[in-house]
């Protein structure tokens, strides 16, 4: 049996601040062979996160940090290439903490088989799987979002902004979304149905919630932190709640910085800022699948890809991310998609 | 009929910083007559609390703002002398908002009765009431506090924080408590039963918490807010509570003060801070206050009273809460204790 030659991007230093391609080193290495339980998955598709920033600091997040020197942690799909495990059969589609690998040699059981779905593979990450399970629980579990209510989103036309902002809308709600640019804020506007949109580079956030919510915020989806944080903080109504996704302002800053001041008013308010991470959710999964593939195919639920090809554009599609460059889900894709058994495979817009 | 002359201290400016007595105007005037309804209340008790610097702010808070003009307002317990309601009767002993004035001419139903109690009056300040209330439920309803977990309380030696330190020993958790100075520490450690406490005067806080949490934070009852609730939240663990009680350090300044740098870990441990105020577990009082005083008369909830004598004293009480110069509950004495038809008063301690 000949040796499968695998490339990788491994961690070769921490960055001091946004992720830059001296950060990873590229190398080939020769796949070992599998041991009982095991499957040798090759990766078709990886998705690019802002999460990633966080397992490249020198600290234990929700995760065990990574060491340097490892293959950098991140989320694939893949197809089972050979298998020593019973559960798992070749051609199998899978996903998993796969790297930024070509091939990833894993116990079967840290993977999980993709159940079929109506839309191609890349949906998984675009629509559904951690991102859809994140906007949707965030909002109706943690945030305990109502009809009627004025939901705030920031990082709107983000992968998890941009979901969060229709399934408020499919909720009922009324939905301001913040985010760089005009062509973004348009996206949000005309595509998805938010009522306000609010373009940071453009406007005062606190200035641009006081226009756009004048009675006040019940419900933030908070992806940014800091300044965005703060404004959304100064304008809550009573009983509101803010559903902390992340606070990519703050990743890639060595210091921490300082955070909202406007806190007092969490007080007054009788405020809640709940975090939370999507992989307590994880057994409710299909649960977000079912309403979001129904919305998808009824025509309220757009998502948007941001594709590079190859395995060698991974550091450059991080970065996307901090410099606010991406439009839409930022994925790399590293093989050909594979469509599950069905002829209705339905195309992600734009 | 002759006409009764009223004392009050009256808002004359809005302080910049810590309120002083020239905030405060004296003044005398004559009492109207009372129109159908009305109750005219003597003084006896005067709370003190940090929320009086709330209240003279420039803007409006949980409580519509004070007007310049106006009689200082403030939570206070008399007994009625005048009455043209049919639900209270001379001789009733009322709290409710009487303001620092020696008689408040009040529509009865802004006054509640209170029930008697086998203790002194003061009791309802120092133990139940609006402190009791807030020491209890924000730890059993908004933290959601249970036996076995480890607790934080900050400014643990004021009226709120140490009630909340003893009620989380008869919950059965491990309690850290945060004061400044030996003398505090040694009473929350020897007196109250704090597991472990942090003088602020002599140690860094985090330090501290590291000392004392080495398992980490599972409940936070923050009392104080910055730097302290920075240093709590560098420590929380996996579904950590915190119950956003005070922010004591933030009333003072007119720029709020940055807030948390260290909220990235709310999202990573998938903590909660939430903000209550007591106003909205009222209708809940007889439940906390049963456990109170049955605790207290079984010799697990103590209390400690810092009595001023007189209203002119008023101004210089409310300024010990900001030097932190008190030692327990801050009340000004007006008239004379009037003890509840029982025999089986129970003095308070210390």
């Amino acid at each position: 049996m000949s040796a499968t030659i695998n490339t990788a991007w491994h961690l070769a230093s921490r960055p001091a601040g946004p992720p830059t391609a001296a950060n990873f080193e590229w190398r080939e290495t020769t796949l070992p062979e599998l041991a009982d339980g095991q499957v040798r998955v090759r990766t078709i598709w990886l998705s690019i996160d802002p999460t990633n920033r966080i397992w490249m600091n020198d600290a234990d997040s929700y995760l065990p940090k990574l060491e340097l020197g490892e293959v950098m942690r991140g989320i694939g799909i893949g197809r089972i290439e050979e298998s020593r495990d019973a559960n798992l059969r070749v051609g199998d589609v899978v996903q998993g903490m796969l790297g930024w690998q070509q091939y990833c040699v894993s116990p079967a059981r840290a993977l999980s088989r993709l159940p079929p779905i109506p839309l191609p593979l890349s949906a998984h990450f675009g629509l559904l799987g951690h991102i859809g399970l994140t906007a949707y629980f965030g909002l109706t579990d943690v945030a305990q979002a109502r009809a009627g209510e004025t939901l705030v989103v920031s990082a709107a036309a983000g992968a998890v902004g941009s979901l969060a902002v229709q399934i408020g809308k499919n909720l009922g709600m009324r939905v301001v979304a913040i985010a760089g640019g005009a062509e973004k804020c348009r996206w949000l506007s005309q595509e998805l149905g938010a009522d306000a949109v609010i373009d940071y580079k453009a406007e005062d956030v606190a200035s641009g919630l006081a226009r756009a919510c004048p009675e006040g915020i019940d419900v933030g989806f908070e992806n940014v932190g800091g300044r965005t944080l703060d404004a959304v903080l100064g304008r809550i109504r009573l009983g509101a709640r803010i559903a902390l996704c992340g606070l990519i302002s703050q990743y890639n800053t060595s210091e921490p910085e300082p955070g909202p001041a406007n806190l007092p008013n969490l007080l007054m308010q009788r405020g809640r800022i709940q975090g939370f991470i999507v992989l307590d959710y994880l057994d409710r999964a299909q649960e977000a699948a079912e309403k979001l593939v129904a919305w998808h195919l009824a025509g309220h639920m757009h998502y948007r890809l941001d594709v590079s090809r190859g395995l060698q554009s991974a550091p450059a599609a991080l970065n996307k991310l901090f410099a606010g460059t991406n439009t839409g889900k930022v994925l790399v894709q590293l093989g050909d998609e594979w469509m599950p058994g069905t002829a209705a495979a339905v195309s992600p817009d734009g």
